[in-house]
């Protein structure tokens, strides 16, 4: 933000997951996670409003990246299609940090509060993702249902890269799931 | 509860179905919800924890037929047929009871707090699936994943049943939507 503090903002989210995954998200304050970082808590509310924000500031970006891979998808592509190159652009993007992603999620997965606003993130991704669709055409319940679908394969696919300890190719596991998801709903 | 407070329960649950939807889930007090059913607070509190379960109470109940559903199916039934089958139930359930189920339904699109709840019981309503198929043989990841689908199919149909303001069908819109999630999903 000025040359005093360079890369503040990368300092403050590198200090404050490590006191979220040390001491707890609950437990963890703004002035521990400034004193940690080397700066004031005057300059972490220059970059986020508060503790949550750090776990979640990135969600705005990766929903325009997925919104904007179905918007310059194909006019032939089928909407499943479209909606499954957005999750696997995401997942893309995602495997440049596992590391970050993985820790992330563990702080999640030990917080109530933030698992709730992370589901409410998959909820308005999932709306968006609909939204991108009807402006392709597709009409409703079918927009909708593909969104939908495409959400849950991601969920899927990213719940096993996370959990598989060996170096995994998370969109190789999006199209594994995708496929599955076919092969559940094929009526075959 | 006792002879004196007959269908104190239900009394008490219209009064606050009522009062949150003329004032707000959170204006409303359970001292007036107390009131309006002409009972007292300590009875609202022998009957629910707090002025959400109110909203909430059904949860278990719903995800317990919905569970024993899939466990009940026939062995040759394939997973998404199970599922089907189990939303399909519920939304038998839900349909006898089609204009507290709006109210309620309205009630909750008017908070962000009620909304992560709802996200909440459908997130755990999909986990309960998924375990009800596992232990039915279904491997990972199909059983994840019928399961999401078999839960977006039932949001998907009970938007479109409590949006729709002529008489409804809300069964046969589960089948309309799982048919039109098939046909996204089908790669044909």
């Amino acid at each position: 933000m000025s040359r005093w503090e360079p890369n503040a903002r990368g300092r403050l989210e590198q200090a404050a997951m490590a006191l979220y995954a040390e001491c707890g998200f609950e437990q963890t304050t703004v002035a521990e996670i400034a004193a940690r970082a080397g700066l004031t808590e005057r300059t972490f509310f220059r970059h986020f409003a508060d503790k949550r924000e750090v776990l979640f500031y990135g969600a705005p970006a990766l929903q325009e990246l997925v919104v904007s891979t179905v918007a310059s998808a194909p006019d032939t592509a089928a909407p499943i299609d479209a909606v499954a190159a957005a999750v696997q652009a995401a997942a893309a993007l995602l495997q440049e940090r596992r590391d970050g992603a993985r820790l992330r999620q563990a702080i999640i997965a030990a917080n109530p509060e933030l698992q709730e606003r992370e589901l409410i993130k998959l909820a308005n991704l999932a709306s968006a993702l609909a939204g991108a669709l009807r402006e392709r055409g597709v009409s409703e319940p079918a927009a909708s249902l593909t969104a939908e679908a495409g959400v849950a394969v991601f969920r899927n696919a990213f719940a096993r890269w996370i959990g598989d300890p060996g170096e995994q190719d998370f969109p190789r596991l999006i199209r594994e799931s995708l496929d599955a998801l076919k092969a559940v709903t094929g009526g075959t």
